[in-house]
């Protein structure tokens, strides 16, 4: 089966890989000439996924978005989450009418506070059946070395679920299911809340038992957001939930960790901006998950006081002091 | 206020500083007369937690038993969890008719396989409200260094919890109450095989996706024995649990986790005993998860694979072969 991805980034390229190693044909789209050339013509890509030598034969690329998803039963999405819309505007009318899109993107949409299924819909006119979400603890470069991995598929319609699964299950990649879209799309983009949280803490220097009071408290905050906002409470204490948050807290691989830690050792955000060369997904997603969380009525102790270490710079002990007062309570 | 810890090892001495930075009288009684000695003419246990160069002055130590209890308000149980009966035994009758007794152990008793809170309530014929348990992310090295951390303290009377959790608050630990002491006696001791199974992922050569792939599961499957066994699976959505499990999974402190490595890197159980200076409490606990799941009719999918590493010595792969099957599945 023809299969698209479209932006050749590291998940792009690394479940480009898996899709291609579950028997497909894959084609990859991206914008950069010299990532083009390098998948078609010697299946690398030397600037996101510079550690593997060979991509499978089964994989080739191209710059051109019309031939990019001709025929292409399922369409996989892999492009940074704020140029989701513009990217994806340029192929509305050239997808077909039956694919099923897939988004790998994680994140909300600046100034419209919108999830990525939201941009994606509306972008390309699609019925809710027809686009699938994938999210769980699937750091990109680990797949690539094709590591024992699992993942979950959601999509309203469970068949349709079934199928980018059964697309893309290999010996070391195990997709689940499940039908919670929303949920699926808050725990990837609001784990980052907390992994710029918990890389904070390293930062400053504290080890397992602070970083894990801080999953703990941001695991309750995206699940109480959740619930409010539709999603199945299952769905975080699962592989996309606990299990992704587990995945990004614990890797230093992680841009939000990083940006985190620099924080934590004392950097300002803009020297924090400027040593990852550019901003990580979770600081616009922290005001986002304020917002959330005051129009649904839902308590966001922990978004709120990394908000104020994001515009006020308060520091990490202000920061944990403000999250943990000093009452004693029920968890 | 007196508090007594019984038992001198890294977590009671850690927890008797915690006492004393609280502003209590503690008086910890060992067996071993170096670490009286130690603790109470140099206020250091250079056996147990040699880097903490002075422990409080409020802390002094003795090896007698009568004179260790003695108007205690508070006893503290810091025993390794197989030696506790024996050890409880020898202070029955000592301890005061309305003093509440803490357990800080985690395990399951073998050949009889029951919690430390019933060990304890059963050797001491104690009512349900004067027992407590405390179980959260507590790695003892971190919490003598006074690094941020916080925990669950749950007794049957919340009144009782919420006096041990005020005689234990200081500006680093940070105590949560809770009524359901079976949940939280179940985490602690559970999530050892969790450990033992990760820490074989790690030592096998596998990053954060695997790690967190088998974390999830475990959880899912604690969750459900905790469920059948009458806890309440929000204490495994917590501090305790997912708490706990992360901290544990995420240290190479935790001797279940360089267990589970050396297994992992292709030791023998045998060869895995020798390098570690004896068994992981992981490793009987397997056995114990396996029983108790066949008794509540639970499925225990990760005990059972990690009973066949230890029985049969089945390799990481084939592990996570057994515990992820091919069949596409709602999560």
């Amino acid at each position: 089966m023809k299969i698209t991805v479209l932006g050749a980034g590291a998940w792009g390229t690394a479940f480009g890989q898996v899709l291609a190693d579950a028997g497909n044909e894959v084609t990859m789209w991206a914008i950069e000439p010299e990532i083009v050339e390098g998948i078609r013509d010697h299946h690398c890509n030397q600037v996101r996924l510079p550690f593997i030598e060979h991509l499978p034969d089964a994989m080739t690329a191209t710059g051109d978005r019309a031939e990019a998803v001709r025929d292409a039963r399922i369409v996989v999405v892999a492009i940074a989450a704020q140029f989701a819309r513009v990217a994806l505007k340029e192929f509305k009318g050239l997808i077909g009418d039956d694919a099923i899109v897939v988004s790998l993107m994680k994140g909300i949409e600046s100034g419209t506070n919108k999830r990525m299924d939201e941009v994606v819909r509306e972008t390309l006119e699609l019925p809710a059946e027809r686009f699938a979400a994938i999210s769980g603890p699937n750091l990109s470069k680990e797949i690539a070395l094709r590591q024992p991995s699992a993942t979950v598929v959601g999509c309203a319609n469970l068949d349709n679920a079934k199928k980018v699964a059964a697309a893309c299950t290999t010996d070391y990649f195990k997709p689940f299911v499940t039908t919670d879209v929303i949920g699926l799309e808050m725990c990837g983009s609001l784990k980052n809340v907390v992994a710029l949280a918990v890389g904070m803490a390293r930062g400053a220097g504290y080890g397992e038992n602070t970083a894990a009071m801080i999953e703990t408290r941001g695991l309750a905050e995206l699940t109480a957001l959740g619930k409010a906002a539709g999603a199945d409470p299952k769905t975080f204490a699962g592989l996309a939930g606990v299990g992704d948050l587990v995945a990004t807290c614990g890797s230093p691989l992680s841009r939000n960790y990083t940006f985190g830690a620099n924080l934590g050792k004392g950097l300002s955000v803009e020297e924090a901006t400027r040593v990852s060369n550019g901003v990580a997904e979770g600081v616009p997603t922290t005001d986002a998950v304020v917002a959330l969380g005051d129009h649904l009525g839902v308590p966001t102790p922990l978004a709120y006081a990394m908000s104020r270490v994001l515009r006020e710079g308060i520091s990490c002990a202000a920061m944990l002091e403000q999250l943990f007062s000093a009452e004693i309570t029920e968890e």
